[in-house]
């Protein structure tokens, strides 16, 4: 038997140490039922004794299915995720299952049974914020996990990908300082995700290295829908002193915003400058087009998909924290404030 | 032995009448391997004989798989579609695998032969024009297809589900007669797809009404996407007699068109009233507001679901042709022309 700090143990060794046949141990590594109890018990003392993990892509020789979910499929946003999800997962020859769980835990549940009926590789969680509960059911499933754009801090064993939320916020923040405008808004996301502190925390890093001051009355909080930045960006203009620039936390609430300023008779960007985030395709179709951090979502796909066809093939994530970068993409939405 | 023209057969009866047990008919019908080849080919003529049809939902017992197929995943209309379906779907416990084939004969072949490797109880094709001898093979796979707003005319057996394009364009054509628009412009969709053919019989149908002729100056042929409704909004408006009005046959068209306004000095709907088609999301974010005709993507996406999941269960399509109603969506877009 080998040395398990040499070369891995193999399920030939393993096979001959517990006195079972090659076939019983493999049906054991897979999961399959047809083991008895008492022989499955013996090979997994084993299995562990040995440190015994499978070869690479051992799993991924039966066409596999990937499972994507999200809260909700009703934003352009998602159709980007998984356009990245699908295109490496349709090159290895797995399915991407597309779920919504609306944020209910009775959905969640129905596509956890759905799941567990019919099997999975691995699961692609989006934004995720599954009750505990379920996130211990989906872990008793043994069934490799990814979060992209985590809500919060997930459980540490779980690897996320996600975007350099904080840097986008100082890039949008610097890029109007530039422009020389002071009185700058912020239509912010929920307060609840972390993409939204990080993006808030940027700004208020931009308007400090800038030395002003953050104005509490400038900052609003938005839920990322194009009606939470109509109004709010309503609500900015009828101030007293209202902003000569607003930087929307995403690029629908950027949307709601332009909307806002034409309602009021003004000019995007003559009257007033926008800074979206995401950079969805709507964002170079805007008239005029939107300055906006570009969010990279089908690379953010395309990674999660990769580290979890990574993991079901038995290997370990490489970091199991990735943000991938954002950057500025300067259109036709921001200018200089009028003198 | 019942009379098929009385009650169906059962399993139970065939079993009686072939001599072999129930469970074998039960894998022959459910089309597993492990059942003897003279034994299957007795049985499968007995059930062909009395014409046996397996119970609804016999089939649903198992969670099931439904293919959605996309040319591309690049356009906020395929994620309305994919609501709709995933809808359906997820409540019938079966899960929704995405793929976008890219029109390429290659990509078409890896998802047919996932396809095969996974299994899957039903396919739903987007603006399908697969190869005729892709098309065969998944013929040969025997899985329920259905065709949701089809390319073309698909061979008679196949259900499609699609919108009321022609009545959609005289719908948008009517509105803008109505306004007071003699000079009404068409960018339209491209002329080899059923419904770009539709749409501008529909305008062609609205201006006879009215009395108006055709200008063959004012009809340009685009691609759907917002670059080709951008530079032929810019081409029609630099006509010695430009147009006061401009029906684009998809949403994004129309905001090419929007900034092709913009960028003439010219404002919508003041100088020229815009319409669109399709009612994505990002027509309420317009700004202003797009009018446009409401093709109902999600409903598409949740009957082709419905129908694909009855024809697994063994029901035929009631309908094999279905349109379902488009409508006129009145924003902010249009307006009488100057006088």
């Amino acid at each position: 038997m080998s040395d398990v700090r040499g070369r891995s143990v193999t399920i030939t060794e393993i096979a001959r140490a517990a006195g079972v046949s090659v076939p019983t141990v493999s049906r054991v590594v897979n999961g399959r039922g047809d083991v008895a109890a008492a022989t499955r018990e013996r090979v997994e003392a084993l299995l562990r004794e040995h440190g015994y993990r499978p070869p690479p892509r051992a799993r991924s020789t039966r066409a596999g299915l990937l499972d994507l979910v999200f809260n909700d499929l009703d934003s352009p946003w998602a159709v980007e995720i998984l356009r990245g999800v699908e295109d490496v997962a349709h090159a290895a020859g797995a399915g991407t299952v597309v779920s919504a769980v609306h944020r209910t835990s009775d959905s969640a549940r129905q596509w956890l049974s759905n799941l567990q009926a019919r099997g999975g590789d691995g699961v692609i969680l989006v934004t995720s914020d599954l009750d505990p509960p379920l996130t211990e059911e989906l872990r008793q499933l043994a069934v490799p996990v990814v979060v992209v754009d985590p809500a919060g801090v997930p459980p540490y064993d779980v690897p996320t990908v996600g975007a350099t939320n904080w840097a986008g916020g100082l890039a949008a923040t610097e890029h109007l300082v530039e422009l020389g405008h002071r009185r700058i808004a912020l239509v912010g996301g929920p307060r609840g995700l972390l993409c939204s502190r990080a993006r808030l925390d940027g700004y208020r890093a931009g308007l400090e290295s800038a030395g002003l001051e953050l104005d509490p009355d400038l900052v609003r909080e938005g839920d990322f829908y194009q009606e939470s930045g109509y109004r709010l960006g309503a609500e900015l203009l009828a101030l007293p002193q209202p902003p000569t620039a607003v930087f929307a936390a995403s690029d629908q609430m950027a949307l709601g915003v332009y909307e806002a300023v034409r309602r009021s008779g003004l000019r995007v960007p003559d009257d007033v400058s926008i800074v979206g985030f995401d950079d969805l395709a709507l964002a170079a179709w805007a008239s005029p087009p939107l300055t906006t951090v570009r969010q990279p979502l089908a690379e953010m796909g395309a990674l999660a998909a990769r580290t979890v066809l990574a993991m079901a093939a038995g290997e370990t994530a490489d970091n199991p924290r990735v943000e991938l970068a954002t950057s500025l993409v300067v259109r036709e939405s921001t200018a200089p404030p009028r003198a």
